[in-house]
């Protein structure tokens, strides 16, 4: 469906306190699981930062997606950052089952080992961060999972790739300029 | 501190399922809460859509914060949004308690009566989300609210106006173009 060959990225650790800088500003993500030999790939728009030390991170998946099952039987997931120009991939992953294709095949994405998680990193994408299941408290009720990141590799890149974020309706917005209002801050909220 | 006038938004009602399309792009907010005759306004990046229905919404809400007593004792609060044009009020925000000022007035900010919430909304904001404590199981261990959106109100604009993601060091990414890509998606997934 895809043949399309997409920029594959080579990363590098960062510390996991500092994945707020690629989390907080809201992106679509692409979350990679795997259990029992089965890999799955969603997109995800429903996520926050919750702590930095722990780095906690808190994922809404619903309990209908395939990857549900091997996110709660693996106990981990690898939350990846994909750069806009793969809008037509996030949309398609979102729009697929895991249980019906191989969605790596499928959209032209590379899967790659990660260091701490059974699921693979996306080579497509430009941000890795590899969580366990820390509190699964909120998992029945809400399909929420409150995740502890317990690695990250970043492209190091002179100028950070646009972002997707969604807006419903099949709309999304892509990142614009930045602004550093760092001057503003009091040093000890920053 | 802060005599700038800014623009006052009217708002109108919106289905409270439909707050996915402000919130889910991952815009800073401003968190109103009340209780006793006390108020005050948070900075906020840490939230997540949880639920169309009911409408969920978690929010990670510091204890340290002097809104998470008022937001505890009241049980709920308003979440508006401001639009890019607010930064310095955001950033002045994010970095002074309500413990010690009152912040409507510092930051120029006007408040204006919610529908079913004690706290008041922001007129300078355009949207205004009301909501109240619907699950804190986890908010003594993560100072993690569930709440359920009651009541929305926003600005009818034909351009809807640039929001700001805190990207952390000081540094805010302004929300840029936005793209429609809903002939790709399957017309159950919209």
């Amino acid at each position: 469906m895809n043949t399309h060959r997409h920029r594959r990225f080579a990363k590098s650790p960062l510390p996991v306190h500092l994945v707020r800088r690629y989390l907080e500003p809201g992106p679509v993500v692409l979350v990679t699981s795997a259990h029992g030999g089965a890999t799955n790939i969603m997109t995800l728009g429903w996520h926050t930062v919750m702590e930095f030390t722990p780095s906690l991170v808190g994922c809404m998946i619903s309990a209908g997606n395939h990857s549900f099952d091997l996110i709660r039987r693996s106990g981990g997931c690898v939350i990846n950052l994909p750069p806009a120009s793969l809008i037509d991939a996030v949309v398609g992953i979102g729009n697929t089952s895991g249980a019906a294709i191989d969605k790596f095949r499928t959209f032209g994405l590379t899967p790659t080992s990660s260091t701490e998680i059974e699921a693979p990193a996306i080579a497509e994408c430009f941000a890795s961060i590899e969580c366990r299941i820390s509190d699964d408290r909120l998992v029945d009720s809400h399909n929420f999972f409150v995740f502890e990141v317990v690695a990250a590799h970043v492209a190091t890149l002179r100028r950070r790739p646009a972002t997707l974020h969604y807006t419903g309706d099949g709309v999304f917005m892509i990142s614009g300029r930045r602004i550093d209002k760092s001057a503003l801050f009091d040093p000890r909220m920053l």
